[in-house]
């Protein structure tokens, strides 16, 4: 068995994987800026003219020349006289002359001449309401504006040419919402990653069918198949392989020339997790590259690249599936992606319910459970799952993980713990 | 004008919303497991059988009677007849007898009469390597193991008609994973809420065309959109209205028959929010239940209900549409979903990069930038984005939000602060 002769610590054991793969993806789609939530961009997007694209009142009042408008207060007003009022969605149809101003809503186009823009509530008219003034009155402005006070000059918000997205980027609501307001109605995206999805074990069973005493359905190559989804990766289910030399193998290099990555979720004894290792080993080099991780779940990980792409052994234990495939298959998936930004993974801090143990030089993964705590500072009681790791809905009842670092000899109830939430 | 007459604490404008709608939807979809990820469960689902269905092996070992192996130890092992080995996926073809074992690999099932597994380190054969051990050989038993050790019981991960899922879960990847577990392929589920969206203003154009100058294309719908899909809505664009008092309200009317909430974005001046209000109270009881929020950006929400559906009016603002929404409308879509457990939105923990000022009484919503921070303790620098709420790339450079609760004056420089990420 080669397996276990040196666990290797989990941050080495992810860059060897990460640094051996070809990434990211050279194969760029375009899709449809409304479709696009959650894709990856695939270049700069560039801003194809300025945002806005002319100057627009901020606020509902009167547009002026703010040299008009010194020292005016409301003791002393200026009196201006009404030149029209601007049109939403067109061109004044007036210019303004020296001691004039022009009614204008909130997101108006500034007339030529105007260069600031009085509030409503900082004029009046010698009659009744500002908002009904007719073209001719007089209006008393009550207060001075600096020049661009109240206005959104052409290109505040982006310049004609400036890259408005990078590559790499994975585009959010709003900026699926800058896409629109640039008229960027479609967009370059890399390819999702195909990840393979190859279940081996001769007790393993597709879940539609009815297993036979003896035989489980397939957890695994689901739940990964969702995790792979929903951080925009494209899974493809392979199959369920029996524990034969040649099965794991031919599967995994038929798996290898239509995917991005290959997955292998091995069946748990220690014989099949070899048959992966070998089927990993023949595939290309440089094959195996880690076998066995100083962590806890997922002792018997596997980590191999073959001609550029990543193959993963995942252990049997559906618990440990999930945490491994976290912790190594989500970075080869931002990697494939070319995301600028990995790393900030969604958290919430919590004070721990109960003390967990931990062995000196392993990384270990709990799953806990959030409770409303009762203290008024911390949010949130983190109540550990003691289960395990073979036990799928263990991970039902959880909220998410917390991380015990290799150096811990573990964690004392009542600290303070970062809960990474899934 | 009616808005503004008293502005409503967010919390309280939340809770009249939420508490006038008619919730959670009614109708249920049956959809395919392996497409049901984010997908909220409409029924408790209930296991149709116990999970595992048979005692299995958590290790590679030697199953045998735990009597058996009473007082074994290296230096006086148990001696038991091999009686053979357990085939995975299949009903052992052995009964244990006394002073037998059964050769057994991890998830494999356990004869009858066997009620524990010695792992294979605990255990040799008088010949060569225990793995290769032929029936009737003798095995060494070198370790006592109390019954029930290395076993997995008969439904120790769930109990045949245990509830596995409650009614209101959204499916997460182990979720997906215990479903495909039990064989259960199918899943019952709310039916996604359709949320319409409105643009209304002269000066909005549809994305897809050139604005003529004072034109604007329209933002807040796509965004909006954008996040509705996100949550799982269904959001249904209903295009862009022109500022004129029938015009919204027949629009509204339109969405308000076949969705399950409208969302009509101003225009930004206050005569076209008046339409909105207008629009809303034109609806159906109660109508406009808020008019003006405390909070910063989004003051000019309108919130009302019509029949039971909530009907948001956002400030045309993006940004202070995307924030209004995500603190309005979400909380609705959780509602009409049934959605057992909201309030955990993801965050992190930041140290706060420069002051911030805020009025006492109102609610502020801050976009930050978060930077990898300098200390060890605490990794991430959240930096304020000084800028307008109109400009929408603004967001695009945040990461997150943070709060400045109401009875806060403001936050000051190198506090913690919780970034809600989106």
């Amino acid at each position: 068995m080669s397996e276990f002769l040196r666990l290797v610590p989990p941050d080495e054991a992810r860059s060897v994987l990460l640094s051996g793969i070809a990434a990211p993806l050279a194969d760029v789609e375009s899709v449809e800026t409304t479709h696009a939530l959650h894709r990856v961009t695939a270049e700069d997007v560039l801003a194809p003219h300025a945002l806005p694209e002319f100057r627009r009142s901020t606020v509902d009042g009167f547009a002026v020349r703010a040299g008009d408008t010194f020292g005016a207060s409301p003791s002393l007003p200026a009196y201006l006289k009404l030149a029209g009022e601007v049109e939403m969605g067109a061109t004044p149809r007036f210019v303004l002359e020296a001691a004039q101003c022009g009614l204008i809503h909130t997101g108006g186009m500034l007339p030529t001449g105007a260069d600031a823009v009085v509030m409503l509530e900082d004029a009046q008219t010698v009659r009744a309401e500002v908002v009904s003034a007719s073209p001719n009155d007089e209006i008393e402005i009550l207060k001075a504006v600096a020049p661009g006070e109240n206005v959104i000059a052409v290109g505040e918000d982006v310049q004609a040419g400036q890259t408005v997205l990078p590559r790499g980027m994975r585009l959010r609501p709003q900026e699926i919402g800058g896409l629109m307001a640039l008229g960027i109605t479609s967009v370059r995206v890399v390819r999702k990653p195909h990840v393979g999805l190859i279940s081996s074990g001769d007790e393993i069973v597709d879940p539609h069918t009815r297993p036979l005493p003896g035989q489980v359905r397939d957890v695994n190559a689901y739940s990964i198949a969702a995790l792979v989804s929903e951080v925009g990766g494209d899974p493809v289910l392979c199959g369920v392989v029996a524990d034969e030399p040649g099965r794991t193998e031919a599967a995994a290099r038929r798996a290898l020339a239509e995917c991005d990555v290959v997955v292998i979720t091995a069946g748990s004894s220690a014989s099949t997790r070899d048959l992966t290792a070998k089927a990993i080993a023949s595939l290309g080099a440089p094959g195996v590259l880690v076998h066995g991780v100083n962590i806890r779940p997922g002792k018997p990980t596997i980590l191999g690249v073959c001609g550029g792409k990543a193959v993963i052994g995942l252990p049997g234990n559906p618990v440990s599936a999930l945490v491994i495939a976290r912790l190594f298959l989500l970075p080869v998936i931002g990697l494939l992606l070319g995301l600028r930004e990995a790393g900030r993974r969604a958290s919430v801090m919590a004070r721990l319910a109960s003390n967990l143990a931990s062995q000196s030089g392993r990384e270990d993964w709990w799953p806990v459970r959030l409770c409303e705590s009762q203290t008024p500072q911390q949010a949130w009681l983190a109540e550990p799952i003691f289960s395990r790791s073979n036990l799928i809905f263990s991970l039902v009842a959880a909220h998410g993980l917390i991380r015990i670092a290799p150096e811990s000899n573990g964690l004392s109830a009542g600290e303070t713990v970062v809960v990474e939430l899934f």
